[in-house]
Order: structure tokens, then C-alpha cells, then sequence
């Protein structure tokens, strides 16, 4: 059942690396908004291997193609399929992954759950599998901005390795994220992350970091109480991301560390409404969203998949030693960053309806 | 919507803290399954105000009683209703809260959402609404321990304010978490800790901290790819609480900063089986459990509600002065550990049981 | 997971015959709602046993009592509790029941489902389950009239045994409804039906028949295509009533032996909207609502509990013959008209919320 | 989100009749399980139009390509895509649907729910919408059969307009379904109908039926008590089928007529098993199988579209005379056999799966 998302606006997404390609189903969908494949394809362009010299070589286009819910450039209210060929594919270098489990990797744990799995290019544990979440966000991305045009979601990368960025997350934008190949809009931290990441590929070896994301200008009022809180499911939605370890909204793991007098965020009216003088809650407070900027930071390990000789076993139980051949991403933030922007959409976007559904009587 | 948890094992809380009382719906629990009221209690009461001097005085027996689902001592497969009655309900405490928003609190945002709110206690945001999810946990892990009598959840205070315990999560018990107040296994750092939790709460302050939660011997193959990873919905789970701040597994933030080569867990075989011998995955790879330790930490803030003044404005908007009254946590965390198995159990439950749906054909 | 309804405006009941009671959540009720029991209640006096000299002489005051999500008299916007205690409960009346399975009641299957059984009054199969949904329909109806304040819901007795009344479905009132007992709108009908069911008691004997339901002006446009169309989740509503055994909206089986000539519905201008000449559709096409009477009809079965001896097997599989001893509607039809109205209630309010989140664009 | 279906064994369909294709993702199908489009092409076959010289001489080979899911022949567990392409799309047959509502289509409806509609072959009310259906529905056979050996889901014509077939649901066989194409086992009956069918046709006319499904061999004990119970669960999936206007199982609103005593199944002992003397009951007791045959009916309303001139009015509120062009089937029933056991196969599988994850403790 994992591959479905949502309780309004609903996705359901499909496709190994190795098959007949990717993609996704959207349910709940509003109609009558413009849709076409150049709403999403800018999406897939930021995710796709092969984009810079710091990414996975693999060669796709990712190019995409809405298959149904589109008609005369907009949406019917009906399912939305959209769909990804899967275009190079070379199975002969996975041959290793037959005989024994890469450390780290999902093999073992997918043998262990399914009792079978795709070998070739790791299956649905491929990066691949996030094609359909990228698209899908790309049209909630577009839902949201019809419903709140000042709505912005911009992620970037915070840290690689040990190399920390100053950013701003009140005024960053798309267009300075977009500027180098890492996705760091502080230049100098950005050319050192560049750097670490090439001299640390050289070594066959990998690194992690950490993406922030802030969403500004959402409304108040999304995220329901109990389960449902808005920072539960996002954080539940980027958990679901591959390589990820943590998420933090707000002060995260330092407000643990602070005082209830140095933590809470003093209420105070700014331009008519109610906000917050400092804003720890990290836009959410009760789980339903303030209105002031929603940020929040992801961790991502090392790639699993490096050059370097690694102990194993067999599937059959022996101990072996793996050297990973293949082409693969020495750091995975630089293309994660628009994953993490679709993720925000998704559930925003689900937040969204489902508040307009429940909030039905005049106030 | 948001009161509803799970897929397979599913629950339905509700109740505020003013009000007849709060309760949970369980549907999906296996049948014959010996269960009743002394089964749910326990954990209850570790939950429940009064326990301590460390917490907050509020008198509530929490005595839970179950309505349906059991009969003769045995689970029917039907759906189980848990209720506990409200019984120390002071309104007039909260009469600052119908006038003006606490900080940090959700105050202003269920007005946002809801356009009305249940002013006293802070109505469906209160702790009290975590006793729903305790008493459906309760049943949770009883479904646990039969289906796999070696799975142990066991959680603990990992940090208080700066104060870091060091606790080995392979062999820490339940019985050395309740030797103290804090439920810190660590002797030394829990004297520490509840001599700051006294000491901020004499300053009418409050504090945050960290708890660490250890899964052993859950099976490996619990998780579903894509969404459903199960450190998302570990993710979820727990950022559902109330004044959680963040989440990390196995590595988390830390193993952002670590290359592939120093994170990559070995796999070895052990005891006959495929085993790692480190556990930076945290138990979890592809999203899937591989048969180690799930081992994740969670960040909780310090209590919104402080005796100090505090700056805010008031339901129509003017700039007002704060001072609470009413009986607090200082620090939520030594009643919180309950909570977080909870929480560690429905999500393993609904796991375990859709595991067993799609594993069905013989290997 | 059976005891869960709804995608949006959802509920989860729960209760058997012997027990601590039964009841509600509901979950998506929009906020500031006015609401009491006040509201609930008559439409359980309407379930309830023991109203008329036809039904069941068990009694049970079925008095409801909201325990969350209403505060000072309105709806907060989370989740609605309700909870009817069981008050007249004889076991001894169920000894055989034990030690036999009665033929056509739900013994056997729950035995074979989950391996035990709540012997006493027939468990979760027991018309008490009814009265967790009747009261979720009455606060799903205070809700569809607050959106559409001429929405009308009226179901009656279509026949009892082999008399059928003549009703006109677009114009009977509940009014006319509630005259008799029996609830048949068509008096002479009415007279000799209740006749019918007193002669047929005396047999130690039951009959069936049909109930109709009319939902008049309900808005075009509820309902969505492919698995949730409005019939197909009006036909899962009602065929998951007890005793019911068809279903059938507009024409029904009659229209499978019209010609598409005799059977389409002509559109034409009415009051400035589209209309239907004819209405065999049934107030639906294409699983949409098109603002016609939604009209449909449920076969329910003879009750099974009958005083006259009948064969069946013990449950250790030896021949057995079973008086029904106990107190037993002879025909469950006055008291399911209600529990028609409710699961009617019950999927419009979904489907209109649903509706009102998808249509989130301005037209 | 009306185009998803099932709680553990959960499908998503896609695709209007104009457009790119159809298909459906299925998620939790369990791993292991052979299947190749061998195993999906003959049930879309049995659907596809041009079969015969009495169902709609459109031409569409229907060939699906399954894209994810499989490998080397085997389900890996994880979400299965089956993809149908469009071929023989004339728009230009169309023209009039441009301007004003078909009667007894879904034109009105979907323009009132969605405030757009994909003109063109009636989008996602065209029957290709079954596609989806049918394909997983081949899926859910399969899991069913190898869970269940002995498990047969036969569906048949069993009326036609007014021409009723004889047929014994306890041994009619898909073979004997194949034998004409009218797909009723009854051959002088058979013969009739196709003559009807062909006479109507020459009319410019449609006419309806009634379609009968045997599920023979299911196991005891799948179903749910309250919301989920079998029968309204079949009920809601066959009404969700295009054309449908009702559903009665086993005695259905026949036995509305008889006497308790009449109708009630008695219980005897058949080859060391519990089984019932008669089948009133159609195989389901309180919601759930209890191992005798599954028996229901549906019933089919006449083909909307007809070539005689019918009475609406334009977009625009204009009286209007339409005469339909266009290819479509004069009678439905032929081709909605295979999607009746789809339907079926589905249902009962997401059952299955349920209750082997709730009957998980040892009896």
C-alpha cells in the first residue's frame, strides 16, 4: 500500500528503474486548471541524472507525458496518469547485485520482506521511483499557487558534509538556488560543496548534508490536529524520501535544547494579522500551520553505492567483498532538492482541500 | 480526518481535556487475543498527571475501561472502544485563554482553522488527548508480543535541557527507565535532570530534551516501499505528538557529516542470519526493517505554558501581557516515553498485520 | 477495518448487544455547527425497541450523550463522540446459542471469521451496531441542511410481505412517515400491513419487505465516476444494513426490460435549470447527482429469528433443533427506515464535502 | 478519489476513451506470484469492443503491456502499472455532444460536478474506463485461485429484456459462458437474445438484461461486520459498473415476500463441513461468507446512446432534437460479463488479504 499518498488530493505512484518506465496516478485533482507536460517537465529537468558534472552520468531525458485527466491544455477533475519511459538501462552492471547484498542498499531488506526482487538498478528502490512524486507535486505546486498566488516553496541545499551555508530563508528564491549545480544559494559555501564533492567522487567515496525548505505565505489554518498535524505528515513525506535520516522543523533539535522563555514565539499583529515576533514554531503550532513561514531541515546520508571495496555476504551467506560499479550520484542533495519541494506541495496541497472541504459553512 | 491512524490496525481517538472525557475506536485487532482494562492501565499511568513532583499536579486517575470488542477476556475482532473519563476539570483557570492567545500554543491556530475553539484546557490540543493513543498502543504491542514474543520497545530520556544521558540501547529495560522520576536509565544524569526540571520549574520556566526509542528483535521485512517506509511513518508517528520538534534514525543528523565509507553498515552473518555490524541505518534500509535495532531519537521543545509574562495580543487584536496560571509540565518528556511506545506500537502493529496480508503465498 | 465509513466526513462505530454500550466518532464535521443531543435523538427514539406494539418489547431507552467535539452547543471541528449505554441486557435468554448456530443469523460466520463469537445477543451482529450510525446520520443530515436548506431526505415502507403501498416519492413528508406505525405513508396499505405483521407474529413467524428513500433537491454534481459513483456507494450503504438483501435506484430491475427509448430521460428547461422529463435514472447519471429526486429501493429479508422450531447443527456438528426463545422484531422494516435516512445522510455529506474540496477553483 | 478502490489489495484506474490510454496501478498484489500479460489479455478480450456482430464495431485490439511490478515473470510486490493504449478515436462522431447533453448520459452530470468535460467519446464515462477495472480484475483472479484452488467466479447473462434464461449457478462453467457470444449458457435462450439484440438494433433502439455471478469454493469467513460486509461491498463495485440500476443477492427482493420460516437456510452437516440445506442467503451470513455458493444479480438499464431521435436541450438551455452517430453497443450485457467477475475477483481478493491479516494468532 506505500505507494499511495494523500486523503484528498491522492497519488499513487509506480515503476522500477529496470521496466517499462515510471510514473504516477493523481486523484482529486481540481478542474479546469491549465495542465500541460510544460508544467511539469521543469520539475523532472532539476531531478534527472546527467544535469551537471557533480550527478549520476546516467542518460535519461525523463521526459514526460500526460496520458489522461487533460483535455484542450486543462484538467477534467478525473485521474491525471503521467508517465516516464525508462530509456537507459544497462543491467550487465548490476551483475554483482545477484550474488550478494550491497551494504546499506535495500537489497537484503527487499529479499527479506518480498522473497524476490529486482536486481537490475535496485527496482523500486531506485531513485527513479521519485519521477512520480516529482511530477505529482508539480501539478499540486500548481494547485497551490492557483489557490494562494503569494504561496512559495523554495528548497535548498543547507550543508554538505561538514560545509554549512548561510542562507536566508525569509527572501531566498528559486532563481539564487537555481544559479550553481549543488543548489546552494550561498555562493562561497556552494563552490567549497562543489569541491568537497568532485575531490570526495575521485576517492570513490560519497558524502551527505542537509536541505532546508521553507514555504512562505501559506495560509493559516492547514494541518489537523492529533495525526494528521501538518509537521507529521511532512515529516512523513520527506522521510519518504531515499537517503533520508531526520527532519526538524522549527528550532528542531536545538529548541531542546532552549528554555520556554527563550523558545516561545511572542504573538504580536503585523500588517492586520496576527504573527509571531520570532518564528521557532517553525510556521506550525498544534500541528496546523500559523501563517508565517513553514521551514524545516532534512538529513541525507552518504550514498549508499560507492567505489570502494565493502564487506558483505552473499545471498547464500558467505562473506564477500563488493566494489560497486555503475554510475551513481556522489552526493544526492543536489537532485533531492526538487524532491523535497514536491513533497512540501503534496501534502500542502492535500491540507488545502481537505481544510476547504471541512470549513463549508459560512464564518 | 486527523484523528485517524493506520491502515490495517486502525485507530480513531477523541476527546478534549473539558468535556465527558476521551476515548479510542480500534479496529482491525486480531481475535482471541487475551486482553483487558490491566493490560491498558500500566501504560496509562505512566502517562498520567500526579505521578511525580517533576510533573504536573493535576489530579486524573485516568482509569480506562473497555465498552466492546472483548468478551470473557478475548478480543472478538470487532472494534474495542477504550474510555476514560475527565475528572479534574478547573475551567476557571483558563479564563486569560478566552481573550488572549498563548505563545507557542495552538490557540490562534485552531481559531485560524476552526473559527471557534474549546477554550478550557486547550481543548483537542491538550496532553489529554494522548491517552487515546497510549490505551490503543497498550493493545498494540500486546498484538507485538504475541505475534513476536523477543520484539522489546523500550524508550527513554536521552537529553534534558544540555543534560546527556549515555544509555546503551542494545540491553537498556523498561525496569531501569522506571527506577527514576525523569525515565532516564542513566543514574547519574537523571539526578542531574530532575534537579534542573526543579529548579527551571522554580523559576516558572520550563525545558525541553530528547528521548531515544530502541525496537529490538522486530523482524526484518516490516515497511513498504515508497511512502510507507517505515521510518516515515515512524516519522509521522512521532512528530504527531504534542511539542515534538524533530526526528532522526539510526545516524540522523550526525550521519549527514560522515562519507559512504564510514556510514555504510558491513553486513555480516550472524546467528545464522544476515546481520550488520554497525547500525547507522538505525534498523531500516529501503524503508524496510532489516532484522537490527530500529534505534531513533525524537526532539521535544519546553512547555509552551510558563509562569512567566509573556508578550501576545489578544482575540481582537491588541498588544497584551500574559502570565498563566494553571498546573504544567515543566518539561513533558518523563510522561512522554509512554507516549512514544505508543506510537512505536501502532506503527509496527499496522505494519506487521499488512505484512502478513501481502506475504501470502507460500516461499 | 469494517466499522470505518467515509472518505471525508468519516465515522467509526463500535459496540455490541452486551457490553458497556455503543457508539460514534465522527471525524470532518465542519466547525461551528450547532448541535445536542437534542439533535441525535430523535432519530434513535425512531430506531429504538420497544416505540410501537410490531417491534421488539426489549428495553432500551437508547439515550445518546455527545462526549467531545461540541462545545457551548457548536461543533469544534474535531472529533465527534457519542456513546448510548446498553441498559436491558438478558444473557440467560441466549443459552442456546451457545451450544447451536440459528440458521440465517451471522452464529456461524463469526465463528468461522474469527475463531470466538460474543455469544450474548449476537454481538456486533446485533441491531444495536445500528445505533452508532443512525446517530452519525443525524448530525450528517444537521450538516446537509446547513449547506443545502432544501434538502430533503425521506424514507418510508414500501412493502411488507406481498402489500405494497402506493407513494408518491415527491411529495410524502416524514410527517406522513411517522403517522403509523409500521411507517408507511399510504393508510389503508399501512392498516393492513400492520395487520399482516401481528398475524404473523402470532405464527411465531416474521416477513420482510422493501423500503424506499427519496432525497429531494439535492445539488447536482455529487457523486464521482468510476468506484465512488453516488449509487455505488448508496447501494455499500444500504446492503451493509442487517437483514437488507437488494438494492436498486430509479428503474431498477424493472428498467432491465425497457428499450433505451422507453427508458432515457429527455432533458428539458425547468425553473431556469436543466432537467428530466421522466425520472428512471433515479436522480443520478454517470454515478453524478443531476438535481432530480435521488429515489431508490431496499429488499430486506424476514427476520431470522423465528419462535417456530427449526433444524440446524451444534457447533460441534451434530443435528440439532432450535426454538428461538428472546425477544425479536417480527419485521425489521418500521424500525430500518431511519437507518435508511441515516446511511443516506451519511454519503451525501461525504460526497458534498468531497465535492466542495475538489471544486476549489473559481468557475 | 473515486477511481480508487480496496483497502489492502488497492487499485487505481486511469484514462478517458480520447486521450493517451487507460490503465491501472496495483498496489499489494503479493510478491512471488507468476504473471505475464498472458495471464490479463483474455479477460480484456472477453471486454473488448468488435468481439462479436453484437456489441459495438469499434476497433481496439485492447493489448496491455504491464510497465512495473514484474520481473522475470514473477510479481515483485511492489505496485503493478498495466497499460492499455487508445487506437480508433474519431472525435469527429462527436460533434453534437459538443453542444448538447445526451439523455440518460453523463454529459449534464459531469459538466455540473466538474465545470468541463472531455467531449469527445464521453472521456471518463466511456466504457474503456472498464479497462482498468478488468485488467486488475485478472490480478485479483489470479491471487485468488492460487490462494484458493478450488475458488470459481462465473459470471452469465441470465436476462435480456424480457427473455429469461434457465441456469444452475452451482456447475454453469466459463466454457459454457463462451459458447455463444451473447454470453448466456442457456442456448435457446442464448438464441433469442441475439436475435432480440439484432432486431433492436435494426431499430435504432437498445435494450438491457440482467447479468447473474456464482462464486463457488470462496472460503468461510471473509467479509466484515457493520460498514465493509461482503454483500455491500459487491454491491457498491457492481453499481459502480456503467448502466447498472441494481443488485440483489441470494433471495434478494424475492425473498423480500417470504416468511421467516420460508427463507431461513437450515444448517446441516455436508461432507464434515457446516453447510446450509438451501441458499437464500447467497452465500453471506451478517456480512460475511460462510462457505456456500456467492449468488447475486445485477441489473442493466438499456445502451443511453440510440440511434431514434431523443428530446434535450443545448449547453446553452435550448430545446434540442438529438440523433446519436457513433458505434456502440445496442445491449451492454455481453461485454459487462467479464467485468462483473472482475469486479468480483476484486473484492473478494481485498477480503482475503484483510482477513489474513487479521486472523494472524494461531487458533
Amino acid at each position: 500500500m506505500g505507494s499511495f499518498l494523500g486523503q484528498v488530493f491522492r497519488i499513487a505512484t509506480w515503476g522500477e528503474s529496470h521496466g517499462g518506465g515510471v510514473g504516477v496516478v493523481i486523484e482529486g485533482c481540481p478542474p479546469r486548471l491549465p495542465l500541460s507536460e510544460a508544467d511539469v517537465q521543469p520539475a523532472l529537468d532539476r531531478r534527472r541524472p546527467g544535469q551537471s558534472d557533480i550527478v549520476t552520468p546516467r542518460k535519461e531525458s525523463d521526459t514526460c507525458r500526460i496520458l489522461s485527466g487533460v483535455a484542450d491544455g486543462r484538467t477534467l477533475g478525473t485521474a491525471i496518469s503521467i508517465f516516464v519511459p525508462n530509456e537507459d538501462q544497462r543491467s550487465e552492471a548490476y551483475s554483482e547485485m545477484e550474488t550478494m547484498y550491497r551494504p546499506s542498499h535495500a537489497d537484503y531488506t527487499y529479499e527479506a520482506k518480498y522473497g524476490i526482487r529486482a536486481v537490475a538498478g535496485g527496482g523500486r528502490a531506485s531513485a527513479r521511483e521519485t519521477i512520480g512524486r516529482v511530477a505529482a507535486g508539480a501539478v499540486a505546486a500548481k494547485v497551490l499557487t492557483t489557490l494562494f498566488p503569494q504561496l512559495e516553496i523554495v528548497a535548498y541545499v543547507a550543508a554538505i558534509h561538514d560545509i554549512e551555508a548561510t542562507v536566508d530563508s525569509a527572501v531566498v528564491t528559486l532563481a539564487a538556488v537555481e544559479v550553481n549545480s549543488v543548489r546552494c544559494p550561498d555562493a562561497a559555501a556552494a563552490e567549497r560543496m562543489i569541491e568537497r564533492i568532485k575531490q570526495v567522487r575521485g576517492e570513490g567515496d560519497s558524502i551527505g548534508g542537509v536541505i532546508e525548505c521553507a514555504i512562505r505565505n501559506a495560509p493559516a489554518g492547514l494541518g489537523d490536529p492529533v495525526f494528521d498535524k501538518l509537521e507529521a505528515d511532512l515529516a512523513k513525506a520527506m522521510l519518504s524520501l531515499p537517503a533520508t535520516k531526520g527532519f526538524e522543523i522549527g528550532s528542531g533539535f536545538a529548541g531542546a535544547r532552549l528554555r520556554g522563555s527563550e523558545h516561545n514565539d511572542a504573538f504580536v499583529m503585523r500588517e492586520g494579522r496576527v504573527a509571531t515576533e520570532t518564528n521557532r514554531s517553525g510556521g506550525v503550532q498544534g500541528g496546523i500551520s500559523n501563517g508565517e513561514s513553514i521551514v524545516f531541515r532534512i538529513a541525507f546520508k552518504p550514498t549508499a553505492t560507492i567505489a570502494r571495496a565493502q564487506q558483505t555476504v552473499t545471498i547464500t551467506g558467505e562473506a564477500a567483498e563488493l566494489k560497486a560499479r555503475g554510475r551513481h550520484d556522489p552526493c544526492v542533495l543536489p537532485r533531492a532538492v526538487p524532491m523535497v519541494e514536491a513533497m512540501a506541495a503534496l501534502v500542502l496541497c492535500d491540507h488545502a482541500l481537505r481544510q476547504r472541504a471541512q470549513d463549508c459553512i459560512a464564518r
